[in-house]
């Protein structure tokens, strides 16, 4: 199972202090570059996986989708989401992503035409069978869209860029083949992330059904550097993967 | 146009004392890897994008191609090539990958049912063309096969594995974004390449109308480390990356 860290109440405290906490979506820089992958949401009934506060399931109904079930393994996350959301097209559930099932078949309201994970899955110890369950919930056609930190990000040993003689920064990448736990102190100490790389994302993509249609290594733009001079070093090594497919 | 380091004589005859160029595809540590991404070769016409000395395109007649068109931009890999080659199924033409074309219109013998290339597209300047060129070869279907380094081989200012106090060796990446010529002595002093990220191969694939269908980093198998202990530290940054797609 997923680690629950959201649920730490240090941990949780200082991630209400991100600035994609307070401002949502459009404080994320990556959120560009994961809605410019997203279909038209007219009509569809959207899965959130790792949903949080609920920034994107309210701008999924906002963007015309018919319902959204977001889920989350954070009490503390689900709470404030429920309180912050007024729309009956919005259902959230608790559930571990690692243990989530879904059952299509006897329920329309576990049958979804897109896909939806913001920086969730890197929390999980078991993809495939995640995206197994994922992809019994979609038709032909259908679209997973899910942002995660990049496998460049997440590998290394002492995942933090060093500074030679003459200040120069470089990443220390190593041990990108050993996939599993990966423990940083990121907000709080002691936060469990589970690494693989980006030929495990496509090739568990592919095991579960479906087609990659998008694969997009965040970076951040003139404009976004214009504003933000100190992101110069995220053109050093990504932190961000994005991926879409679609059910074959 | 791509450097045409092949034909520099001292990079010639280093290049001619490496375990690949001796002993051919067996002993490219990546070649089963590659191979597991083709389709069978039964009758198929086949192009091999910077094939050398012609391992690859005899490998293929051996396994049952109808035939192999074996493009190089260098005269001396070419000059071995034809000399090392007996078979009339396999024609050998010499052409900068930066600027050939082929006319699928007017010729049958233009028209490729696969496309392969080992180690070569990293010398290029220009994928986008190339790829729209080979896709302009090809019908519904047909697959496309290649290895190029992995970018996170090609990035760094300083491609070679640093060691800290305590003997610890990292990969200092940086400049991922940076897109474009790295110079590096390897064999002989001044060999460009250029990198570009993985997003940029996907990228460029899908806008010349082929679908990725196995995206695979290489890394040495359990049987690979106890035959060669050196190779442990492949296991901390990925030195090739193989990529297959379809037609669409």
């Amino acid at each position: 199972m997923a680690q629950n860290v959201y649920d730490d109440a240090a941990f949780f405290d200082a991630y209400a202090g991100l600035p994609r906490s307070i401002d949502g979506l459009d404080a994320a820089p990556e959120w560009p570059a994961l809605r410019a992958m997203l279909p038209p949401l007219g009509d569809l009934r959207v899965l959130d996986l790792g949903c949080g506060y609920g920034w994107f399931s309210r701008w999924a109904v906002d963007a015309g989708a018919a319902s959204v079930l977001g889920v989350d393994v954070s009490e503390k996350m689900l709470d404030r989401a429920i309180a912050d959301t007024d729309d009956e097209r919005i259902t959230y559930r608790r559930a571990d992503l690692d243990r989530v099932v879904f059952d299509a078949g006897s329920s329309a309201e576990e049958r979804f035409d897109l896909v939806y994970s913001s920086l969730t899955l890197h929390y999980l110890t078991d993809l495939d069978r995640l995206f197994g369950e994922v992809a019994s919930t979609m038709a032909t056609g259908d679209r997973f869209v899910y942002s995660v930190e990049h496998p460049i990000f997440t590998a290394p040993s002492s995942p933090a860029f060093v500074s030679d003689a003459v200040g120069h920064a470089t990443w220390p990448l190593d041990q990108y083949f050993l996939r599993g736990e990966r423990v940083t102190d990121w907000l709080a100490p002691g936060v469990v992330k589970h690494h693989r790389t980006i030929g495990d994302h496509v090739a568990a993509l592919h095991g579960a059904g479906f087609a990659v249609t998008d694969l997009v290594e965040w970076c951040p733009s003139p404009s976004d550097l214009a504003e933000h001079p100190d992101w110069a070093t995220e053109l050093d090594r990504p932190m961000f993967l994005l991926l879409a497919a679609t059910r074959r």
